[in-house]
């Protein structure tokens, strides 16, 4: 089969899985999602010698060991994966909800209810344990999924998603429930993105340029998870404890990450009072500081002078861009032309400038007095997460199980018609 | 200026616009509506002189007259146009609404709040009241509109889109809330979803090969809204008479529109007697009748066999293809197959089947006993509409201010930062 017929063959099975999937009840659904934990349990072997080639290979090709670390699997690292899927089972099932119901003049009841999707497409790279963790959050919405993994952890993938497959079928569902697609190259992803008639939604988490292939080929909504230029105003009637905190959490707690701040303004009524505590805090774990003239001023020749490119750029590193600015207007205006509308913060005591920022930021997350690191499905309290939507429709933000689920109009009369 | 880079200034004051718009009140933005209503009394006769330079150029193109009443306007039409921009102004305003809030353990406070999209892009034909509904649905919801509207209406357009910017500007509100691009070819509607950094979202309202243009090239969401091949199922516990009736209310109370029916499904236990009472009613009222084998035996040579292409055709005519089925899975497989997943209806006294159906059909609207031509924003009790989506993600079916938003998280907290 060549490579087009064969993801067409998946869509297809994807698709026909979807319409049995969409029909399960939440019991039914969790009784698959346990069988398919037990399942990760029992082919632990299996799995963990597909992992052995991975790492292998990658160690061969000269994988960064960091890299590697985050394609290592091991008993533990697969106990956390089965209890994760067990997790999700015991999640409240968004499907079915009704979302509002109201009866028209001429007697017809419309219910607006929460549906699957349908087919969702997840492509990623490296990690193995997304695998696991996309397919069954599909799962639980009662979307079949398509899951396209990097190439460093295709045996890994491979032997994960037929354990979950086995799973599944033992329980009664669908094994094509979960499919992944055994091909790696970029040709498969621009297949995958043009099937619209078999795929409802394309989930791309990975680099920028797999995000970049996947819009520029995509047929069907796609929600892109792409990196976060977080910012961290510390306004005027700031308390300043509370902004050195907030600096160092939101820098230093988990630096590789896209809730992570990347810049930091500086209201310059403050700037000479709180630039030196806030340096030393952030000198002492390490951070290297990048500064505008003004922060330079203050702060001396330590300050490695910002460029234009720092300001937009995502350092997922100990380094921060630092500016001092003029007032609230210009923070907001810098957040607006410089951020990535993912996740801003407000430090000050000031309610009235708090709100101005709070509306005034267009991002999916906006802070006041709170670390932007936590823009996260966990930390929101939703169970589980798909990932973080830098998007505006359908998902904003932690991605979840509601924003698996789309809606449908139900609708009851006795002969209505249209006059 | 070059075609593109007419189209990024476009962007850019549209986005700049948006931000102004996001932050006005309800009763700022309804002020607004309000002197946009009055201008368009005011230009009148601009606009109707404009008009008539269309309807010339039509008439010396031979536009048939079907498309010269729908291009047409008067001053019944352009007072209905004013007065559909006040009742705008009059509906509830869906943004800052609060979807939900909830505290989490650590303190902090997360609000789920409605917001405007940002950009809005409305690409549509013909019709040059659209240019002032999309507009005001988008001013309505603090969105800036850029219209493209077609090349036939392209002098009335621009008219109405000019007293529409007066009425906005004497208001207070940006004159750039409402953008036409003045170009008409499909270089421009390239360009328009080529600009994914100003345009946040895309609505193409017109034919297939416009729609597919615009899924072709775009980098941002499309909102789609195809065709629909809407079916009507008569159940073997159908109440007949019902069934007629929904059969002629259907698919010739206005036959020319996406949510009329185009085919007929009829249980085989009750076809015999069925299907003659509703082919009378239905040849009685001019209607078309193309029929499988089993259709043809029963109702004789009047039937023209129907061939495959007649199940996925949307008529938009006095035209049914009708067949006869085993059961209601084979319904519901043809409807999966064969439909258009915009509006689908079962008419059975049997609410277990009923059910069924409600659930098994995956469209956007599924109706028990009830006529698909209630699929409408203002049958629906929206009080607006920008159209139909015929796809799954962010809005789903009539498509109304609610869906003309989306949502940002805003959090508050005390200095929480995550451990």
């Amino acid at each position: 089969m060549d490579l087009a017929s064969e993801i067409l063959d998946l869509g297809r099975r994807a698709r026909a899985a979807a319409r049995v999937l969409a029909r399960l009840s939440t019991e039914q659904k969790n009784t698959g999602l346990r069988a398919m934990a037990d399942s990760l349990d029992q082919q632990r072997s299996t799995i963990l010698t597909a992992n052995a080639s991975d790492m292998e290979v990658g160690r061969a090709n000269g994988l960064p060991d960091a890299m590697l670390d985050r394609l290592h699997l091991d008993d533990r690292r697969l106990a956390i994966m089965a209890d994760g899927v067990r997790a999700v089972a015991a999640l409240p099932d968004p499907v079915g909800e009704t979302l509002r119901a109201w009866t028209r003049p001429n007697g017809i009841e419309i219910t607006k209810r929460r549906v699957p999707i349908g087919v969702v497409g997840i492509i990623y790279e490296s990690r193995p344990n997304v695998t696991s963790d996309a397919a069954v959050l599909c799962t639980k919405t009662g979307n079949a999924a398509i899951l396209r993994g990097g190439s460093e952890a295709i045996h890994s993938n491979l032997a994960i998603a037929d354990a979950l497959r086995d799973g599944a079928a033992r329980a009664g569902l669908p094994a094509d429930s979960i499919l992944l697609v055994p091909r790696t190259d970029r040709e498969a992803v621009r297949h995958l993105a043009e099937m619209d008639k078999y795929v409802d939604l394309l989930v791309p988490r990975g680099g920028q340029s797999l995000i970049e292939a996947v819009v520029k080929h995509a047929r069907m909504p796609v929600i892109k998870h792409y990196h976060g230029v977080c910012i961290l105003y510390v306004d005027r009637a700031a308390d300043l404890d509370m902004a050195v905190s907030l600096a160092i959490n939101t820098k230093t707690q988990r630096p590789g990450v896209c809730n992570a701040v990347e810049t930091l303004l500086v209201h310059r009524d403050i700037a000479a009072t709180f630039l030196p505590r806030a340096a030393d805090a952030l000198w002492s774990r390490g951070v290297e500081l990048r500064g505008d003239p003004a922060v330079r001023v203050i702060l001396g020749e330590r300050i490695v002078p910002a460029t234009d490119a720092d300001w937009t750029t995502e350092f997922l590193d100990l380094r921060l861009a630092v500016k001092v600015i003029g007032d609230l207007d210009e923070a907001v205006e810098h957040i607006e032309t410089h951020g990535s509308h993912h996740s801003d913060a407000i430090v000050t005591a000031d309610a009235a400038r708090a709100e101005r920022f709070l509306n005034e930021v267009d991002s999916a997350t906006v802070y006041w007095n709170a670390s932007t690191r936590f823009t996260d499905g966990a930390e929101f309290g939703f169970g589980a997460e798909i990932g973080i939507s830098t998007d505006k429709l359908h998902a904003r933000g932690p991605m979840a199980l509601e924003e698996l689920t789309t809606y449908k109009y139900v609708i009851r009369g006795n002969g209505q018609v249209r006059e």
